[in-house]
């Protein structure tokens, strides 16, 4: 790529970029839209547009730097916040290292002459560009000193910036965690590896009893998983139901106010999908399922409150002190049982998980972290055997009736063009979702635990595949296999292959901030399906809503993106400082957009109170040792003969790795005492607390206070021993 | 070494161990050695002889093998129980291997129709167990199986063996934790880290008021750690002329009976020692001295509870399920202050080490690990250096006056002789007090936690130097160096090398369990030393009775010997199974032997309740894995094509110890709550128990009920911040 086509491709992200912020400027003020861009402060239920003044195209930019982060909490939570203190950090680390290199390292490089220089930083292609980085200094040239000091100093900003970041979301986390609102998963432990029922005991009894003993003093009651598949299968047939009774009424209105005074009453088949069958009234029939589902799913839940009681249980406490101290405690002499973790939030507890028992998650968990392992290092396999099997020919041969189209010239060029890549393309889109299964499948209790373990998976594939596949040229497989012989060239590997790569990661980093930030703020593809939908398919208000329900921030993969970003950043800073203000741009934008986003858009799902920190922390200080070992590799490289003072850098990094997980790190596994022990503001409605993690299809129907729960129960407790 | 010398040897060590166990049932049974003999048994207010019935000499191993565990546990406590069920499984692990080993491989090795052996376990010169040995099979012989059927056994019988051992000393664990009688550490926490006192507040207040708040219902009180290096001082002097006021009466007391009736008034000088200066008399001086130094005492206990508080504290609960959870809880937000753990005993406590800081204690440890790795891998360097120089010329040189002994020709030829050993004799003499020293100096808060540490340590140093030092015949450095640079070459190292030195480990082995328990039983140095002791320096009862004071069993260095015992019997174990026997014999002598000890002469000087174990466990395993990483190397050399088979087997024995930590850790670690809530016998005391930790340089002299400790700090609570 010479410099021209890289700034033709910059210049192009760049227009894109802009029409895109045009486009949303002008949506964004139609009040149709107003569901796409204001999701968040509708559900909230807040004035849409109020705040924002002036309906300028650039008010939104305004009202993000405005907004505090109090602003971000009380709107959004604070894993929201956390994400913000995440992107300020990776900015401050990005402009101040900018702030030296820049000014430090351009001049030192532009000003040396090189007599023949064979170094490069863009395959020889891009001379411009080799002529401001570290390629352009002579072996064993005393500038490099001027490079090792920058070295230096992006490693003491990371540490600086990091030190102040982890301390202020351990205190956001703390002043979460001891608000005195009342949040029901405080007063709550989750009880698992419960052991088996002896003499005649029920299990409610059983764990009644355990705890009861214990913490006599505490101990309010307990909640026993049960196997709900049977009354779940109900209860969405019975949600079912009254969607499409809500709907068919809904048609009715409309049919009313349109046409005849009496309306045109909606009917149905009875068959499959509703579209085969004897045709019935659809009111009448929803109306009569929903009345015979009723009692069927009362009756369900009374059986399955009473015979389907699994070895797990939420136990509550009077509390929040008692509970954090319960949620710390080994309980039983055999560590194994009755292991004893905080309660997640009743609304991402993954209840099947709950039941899994404790040698079945490790197994389940080695399995996985095999599965990734395999994913990792050789998805190109699959990949290319259906590439090879999906060629035009292929296609023609086994769905005959696609010939006359496959045969025209126009698509055969576009298909013969992209069909390869299509594999790859499916497989990137898949690999989040099929990330997230896997991860679920290990056996982790809560969504929020999920989405941690998917992104550090997401994340090492990046890091692997994107950025070292790139570097190294060649497989995963065969660089691991040279390596695992000869341990130290993973040094001279990295030192090598990197700094030949810069200007694609240039463009790569571009093209992410550019195209991607926009299409993010302008939401062109949720309006467009939220349009067609409420077209075509929604007609109840449920309906509507649920087609414009705005998701979540999907930290999965967006933390992943950014940690690649920063791995890349971090790794040329020195090498090819240019890259520091890209990204310090895409930061930069991603801040203003994401704050705007979180401010209007997305809806969290959980709330973890910061835990996803110590994952982002981690991974930050992992990229700045791949950075460092990168620098190792290169002064090697370059016959610095003092490239051995970046070792007490590494060792430096691996130390404050290590102190900062141990000052902060527990604090984050679990609730330290002097946090739960605060007063909550009014006495807490324990009932009340124990209703709110009674999983939706056993909640009673008829009886909002939900006596049958508890009747349910109490006269079990009384009869005994079905078990 | 041909067969004949090994038999030789053999019968020596064999009959030495016979003629010390004739002393020992000799010495034994003198009255006035009982003291030697049976101290534990005197020391707990038993007869010592009762229950022996006829005093044959051998009825001590009648009374080890009817003594019950309970009877080990009530005489010797937990540890103790934990150490022979450590015994035990070693015993069990080899008997159960030898049981299929030695039939089953011992005949196909001798069956075995060689061509040309170049293989050896004895350095060729040892034909007739070169026979019956692996080496005898040829390569990629279909015998081999058998072989590696052997290594399977060995594994799964220590698997079975380990898993039930754990179970039984997480039993033993919990009962004694569970027992009805008062433990004071178990109401107890200790409290470091406390972080600068703000607001005119004294320490005591600060500690008070914080766990006040956190445990509102069961604080009791708190115990600041003090800094008493001043009243330690005087309170030694102090104790010091007690005994030597004791000493003195015992000898006027003497003098009268023997020789005047008024008798003879000791005297001494108030010089140096007491050998120079004015003569005085020794008596009325030590009186007089004793009553200027209680008021100095007393007044500096005061200052020192009042004005030396240090940033520690042991704080006390009303019950023990209170304590055990408050010492599993993190407290503070940030988790590197306030760090709560259990409290060890009373009389185990390093004081000293209580008020180090945090990072102070973790930047201990990495120093301390640095100079046990130097102290392992470079050892031979300053032993060398003193061998070198400690020449007879430089002797002679230095100091001149010995000359005339020098010159002496048998002396001479003695110390030629000896002299370059005398350093490292000295070395491996004082090993274990520096790496004990070492432990100390991380800032570990108890003795029995020093202790595990060292075994440790020695643990390292005995299997690296002695083990595979010999094995691979050079300097471990160079191996290292090696193995960094080619990994896979581990496994060859161990495979070449181990085969080929049998017979050494073989006498070693041999050597260890005749001499040394020979030694151990008859007790031959102690017993020399006391009757000296005794007859030339002790006047007083106290000194007698310290004279003769058994002392504990040292688990930090015989838990590291016995470690590397079955390291080596495993490892040969299935190439040359004939070393079976001798490690049986080593444990079953060492089983007798030591049970006696435990029964009659050691006093343990703390109580861990059975932590040792994990640390036993987890080294057993470690051996067992360096045992399967040499059959792979051996296996290799053999060219047996399913040599790969081992592999699994290594997975396995990791597998193992992450399940056996998984299972039975955490229990270890910490008091589980279903072990800590059970009611103790009576209402505890805890003022008494509160008593019990107060250092004796700070315990009242006039008021036992030390009402002094009392009043010093709830005036000094009244008046507040003097700090």
């Amino acid at each position: 790529m010479d410099f021209t086509s890289f700034l033709t491709s910059l210049t192009t992200s760049f227009l894109i970029f802009v029409v895109l912020m045009l486009v949303f400027a002008w949506l964004s003020r139609k009040p149709g839209n107003a569901v796409i861009y204001y999701p968040n402060r509708i559900l909230k239920g807040l004035d849409p547009l109020e705040g924002s003044g002036s309906r300028s195209p650039f008010a939104w930019i305004r009202e993000a730097l405005n907004s505090t982060e109090a602003d971000v909490i009380s709107l959004s939570g604070v894993d929201t916040a956390v994400y913000f203190v995440f992107l300020t950090s990776a900015l401050a680390i990005l402009v101040l290292s900018g702030l030296m290199l820049l000014p430090l390292l351009l001049p030192v490089a532009a000003t040396e002459h090189v007599k023949a220089t064979t170094d490069t930083t863009s395959n020889g292609t891009f001379n411009n560009l080799d002529k401001l980085s570290m390629g352009n200094i002579e072996e064993k040239s005393p500038r490099l000193w001027v490079y090792l000091i920058g070295t230096y100093w992006v490693s003491f900003v990371t540490f600086y910036i990091l030190w102040k970041a982890y301390k202020h979301v351990s205190e956001l986390r703390a002043a979460a965690l001891m608000s005195p609102e009342v949040k029901p998963e405080q007063f709550a432990v989750l009880v698992r590896d419960i052991p088996q029922v002896h003499g005649g005991q029920s299990r409610k009894e059983q764990i009644d009893s355990y705890f009861r003993t214990i913490h006599s003093e505490t101990f309010y009651r307990s909640l026993v998983v049960t196997d709900n598949k049977e009354a779940n299968k109900i209860w969405e047939e019975l949600e079912g139901y009254r969607k499409k009774l809500a709907r068919a009424e809904a048609v009715f209105a409309a049919s009313k106010t349109l046409g005849t005074p009496e309306g045109t009453r909606p009917t149905n088949g009875v068959g499959f999908l509703g579209l085969i069958g004897k045709k019935v009234d659809t009111i009448d029939y929803c109306n009569e399922k929903i009345n015979e589902l009723i009692p069927k799913l009362e009756s369900k839940q009374k059986t399955t409150i009473r015979e389907k009681q699994q070895a797990a249980a939420i136990v509550f406490f009077n509390n929040r002190l008692a509970a954090a101290s319960a949620a710390q405690a080994v309980h039983a002499q055999m560590p194994d049982s009755w292991t004893v973790t905080e309660a997640p939030e009743p609304r991402q507890i993954i209840w099947s998980n709950l039941t899994i028992k404790f040698y079945e998650r490790k197994i389940r968990q080695s399995i996985v972290y095999v599965v990734v392992a395999l994913t990792i290092f050789f998805y190109m396999i699959p990949i290319g055997l259906i590439s090879a099997f999906t060629t035009l020919e292929n296609l023609e041969r086994l769905l005959p009736f696609l010939k006359p189209i496959v045969e025209l010239n126009v698509i055969k060029t576009v298909l013969e063009a992209y069909l390869p890549q299509i594999a790859l393309i499916v497989f990137l889109a898949l690999l989040p979702k099929f990330l997230m299964m896997l991860s679920k499948a290990e056996g982790i209790p809560s969504v929020a635990h999920a989405v941690r373990a998917t992104s550090g998976k997401y994340f090492y594939f990046t890091v692997l595949n994107v950025f070292i596949g790139v570097t190294v040229g060649g497989t995963l497989f065969s660089t691991f296999k040279d390596i695992e012989k000869h341990p130290n060239t993973i040094i001279t590997v990295l030192g090598t292959g990197l700094p030949a790569n810069a200007t694609f990661f240039l463009t790569f980093v571009a093209l992410q901030f550019f195209v991607g930030y926009g299409l993010e703020l302008s939401r062109l593809v949720p309006l467009i399906i939220y349009h067609l939908k409420r077209k075509y398919l929604c007609k109840s208000e449920a309906e509507v809503k649920e087609a414009w329900a705005p998701g979540d921030f999907g930290y999965a993969t967006t933390v992943p993106n950014d940690m690649l970003i920063i791995t890349v950043v971090l790794c040329y800073s020195v090498i090819a400082p240019i890259i520091i203000p890209f990204g310090v741009v895409y930061f930069g934008i991603g801040w203003l957009v994401l704050r705007n986003q979180a401010l209007k858009v997305y809806v969290p799902s959980y709330e973890s109170y910061g835990r996803m920190w110590p994952h982002m922390h981690s991974r930050i200080l992992a990229a700045l040792i791949i950075y460092q070992i990168t620098m190792l590799g290169y002064f090697g490289l370059k016959k610095f003969p003092f490239t051995v003072l970046l070792i007490p850098l590494i060792i430096l990094s691996f130390l404050f790795t290590y102190i900062c997980s141990k000052k902060f790190y527990r604090s984050f596994e679990a609730t330290p005492l002097e946090v739960a022990y605060r007063e909550v503001k009014e006495i807490p409605n324990l009932e009340s607390i124990f209703r709110s993690f009674i999983p939706p299809s056993l909640r009673s129907e008829k009886f909002d206070d939900g006596d049958q729960f508890e009747d349910a129960l109490s006269q079990f407790s009384r009869t005994g021993s079905s078990i």
